[in-house]
């Protein structure tokens, strides 16, 4: 079979788009496991690969509402999994604030109760309100992936910590475990000090999937080490090829081939029948934006309080500064590039939190996906609906059809675990 | 309405009796989410009030089977609050190998998710294997008792961090929140420093349940100030309402009425139709305990190491040792009474983990609970299955329908919350 594009959900419940609970009928909220559970039925009815669930560590009501607001990442994924059977779960959780050893068993109790479901989203945490939270002090972005590799190194060993056939279970006997299947880790690096194992047996996928976004330069480093899936922010087909290619150089040199890493550009698709359709929606949704509530936004994505600057001026100077690294970077390369004033870049970033945003009718979306899937810059795709559900039906309805008709995108899920279904290697 | 007999489950998938899988037939895993789902389905059959999810650090394949081999509590409650409606979902997690921020925010997000029937059962770690998997050391009893305490406080201020109506969700205005209402908590104490809020409302409960099981003498204390329900181990129903009496008594110093503490001793049930035929279970069960496995289980429970003893001797000195205080002091309280061997107190761990075992008809098993009822030993009764489902079944047929008809149990269950359904105030 020919290679097809992959996608990712990208869930956040009140949409992508800042004001996107504001749109008649729209869910206006996070916590409400029912509305979350619809919408996961939604992208399994779309074939998804799988749900990105992503996470913060802090509450501010001036940032996104699902960011203050919102459920546990893997509480919420496997109340998901008893009403969903095929698309994947991924849950993000830090490697700053956290530990391996109840990391690693959090993620393999989601993979037993989602029957090979499960994949970890693993990030840094870039916004340094969190350590608040953790009565200690925000490491630097280089310290913070440090610890991050050696964070992941030992939950791989812990996941591995069983063998197949551990559990013997034999009632005549009253064997239950094979305890020579059992090992410790006895990991003792910088950073932690992990005697294992955990007390869950070995997970149906083997090891859960990594996911991972982390752009920068040490997150590549990782990426190309550790990841299943990556997802980008990109706001530039260029852009994206020179980093796809990048990114799968690097994995040669750790034994890898270029298909054991999926790379899922992020996109808020805005579909209408018609172009006319589309852009009527989108002006719809900026209608809503507000300069307070796109400050507040802005303020949070770069780490750097823009609130008071003038908004038709330049871009004013954001100094040094590790957040949101590959993210900062896409922007104010977009930025710099379009001449952008601040209030052209709140609007970008209102949008889709500064993702790229494709507004077409579903003919215009199929042909930029294709186009971008083709020419070496993705191997699918993290949508990010601006508001649920229209906005991702419209995609599932208007375009998947025509990627299907193109031989672009499974017409049926396939038998197996995400691993399987993704075709990676065990 | 009179004061009726409150039942909680304490789950392990193979049962409290360690050998309970071997029956033919018996659930013989805790880590399958449809068999896991099916007991909890089963204790709503039966108007339960609760389920409790022990838990534990670390993995020791010579414990119980379903230590070592186990689903993570709240996602394995998040799965179940999907496929129940009234059963409290009772997860316990450690105020020693933790943090407060995370904890608050996850059982908030299971009471959101199972519509306000959460509770925390608040342990410090016995174990002090899990230490290593957290590369530190474990805190003595006293100093895990201090840091409980605060860590108690650090939750209950983070789960009302966010007063009733900070949600606006106005999409005429655009206000989504009423930032005034969500608070910092700026703890700073010995132990913890939290700034907060969480991110995530105010859980439906106001605060979810909180569980306890401590019997020492600071345990008491904590119970005293914090706990909704105290569950507890005993063999005597002497013992049993004197530490009834003795808790409930140190409630009016911290401004609570009797009343709202609720008390369950343990009590693995094993019912037949005739006394006969329960006692042909039991024993049943009991043929399948052999020496290894029973020392395993003695060795882990009193925390020093068994195997090599006479098992036909006198109990060997365990000298001091604060592992499991509450529940060595029941177990070696009846073993002098008793004039036990070695053997004897395997025989009594290996039933039930160390709990009472109350063995006999129906009717016999009725009696016997509303005796410990109505003479002041007990609120109700937390009840272990040794096996699952029938260990389980026959009490709900055979037992609650005696007890039901007597008017001391419910028929149905009550509208609202868990803390609703429980009486206990806000």
């Amino acid at each position: 079979m020919s290679r097809q594009i992959r996608f990712g959900l990208f869930l956040l419940g009140t949409g992508s788009h800042i004001s996107g609970w504001r749109l008649p009928g729209a869910i206006d909220g996070f916590e409400d496991i029912s509305e979350i559970t619809a919408i996961c039925q939604e992208a399994e009815r779309g074939l998804f690969d799988l749900i990105f669930m992503g996470d913060n560590l802090n509450a501010d009501p001036a940032a996104h509402p699902s960011y203050c607001s919102r459920l546990e990442p893997l509480t919420m994924l496997s109340a998901v999994a008893m009403n969903t059977r095929h698309v994947g779960l991924g849950a993000t959780a830090s490697t700053t604030y956290g530990d391996p050893w109840t990391l690693a068993r959090g993620f393999a109790s989601l993979d037993h109760i989602s029957g090979g479901r499960a994949a970890w989203n693993s990030v840094t945490t870039s916004n340094p309100q969190a350590a608040a939270n953790f009565g200690t002090t925000h490491p630097d972005h280089a310290r913070r992936y440090e610890m991050s590799g050696e964070f992941i190194e030992v939950v791989k060993k812990l996941w591995g910590a069983w063998d197949e056939g551990a559990l013997v279970k034999d009632p005549e006997s009253g064997t239950y475990f094979d305890a020579g299947k059992i090992h410790a880790v006895d990991h003792e690096g910088p950073f932690f000090k992990v005697k294992g194992p955990v007390n869950i047996s070995r997970p149906p996928q083997g090891r859960p999937l990594i996911l991972q976004a982390g752009g920068s330069e040490p997150g590549q480093e990782l990426a190309a080490k550790h990841a299943d899936v990556v997802f980008t922010v990109t706001q530039d087909r260029g852009e994206a090829a020179e980093f796809y290619a990048g990114l799968k150089a690097r994995l040669q040199k750790n034994g890898r081939r270029e298909s054991d890493l999926v790379i899922l550009p992020g996109v808020m698709p805005v579909v209408g029948h018609t172009e006319a359709e589309a852009r009527a929606k989108l002006a719809r949704l900026m209608s809503f934006v507000d300069d307070e509530t796109a400050l507040g936004m802005l303020s949070e994505r770069f780490n750097t309080d823009l609130r008071g600057h003038n908004l038709d001026g330049p871009i004013p100077d954001l100094g040094k500064n590790d957040a949101y690294h590959a993210f900062a970077k896409a922007m104010l390369s977009k930025a710099k590039r379009e001449n952008m004033t601040l209030r052209d870049l709140y609007s970008l970033v209102a949008a889709a939190r500064g993702h790229w945003v494709l507004c077409g009718s579903a003919e215009q979306v199929a042909d930029t996906l294709q186009e971008w899937f083709e020419s070496g810059a993705a191997d699918g795709f993290n949508v990010m609906p601006g508001w649920f559900m229209d906005g991702f039906t419209d995609f599932i309805d208007l375009v998947l059809p025509i990627l299907q008709e193109r031989g672009l995108y499974k017409t049926a899920y396939a038998e197996g675990t995400l691993r399987d279904k993704l075709g990676l290697p065990a």
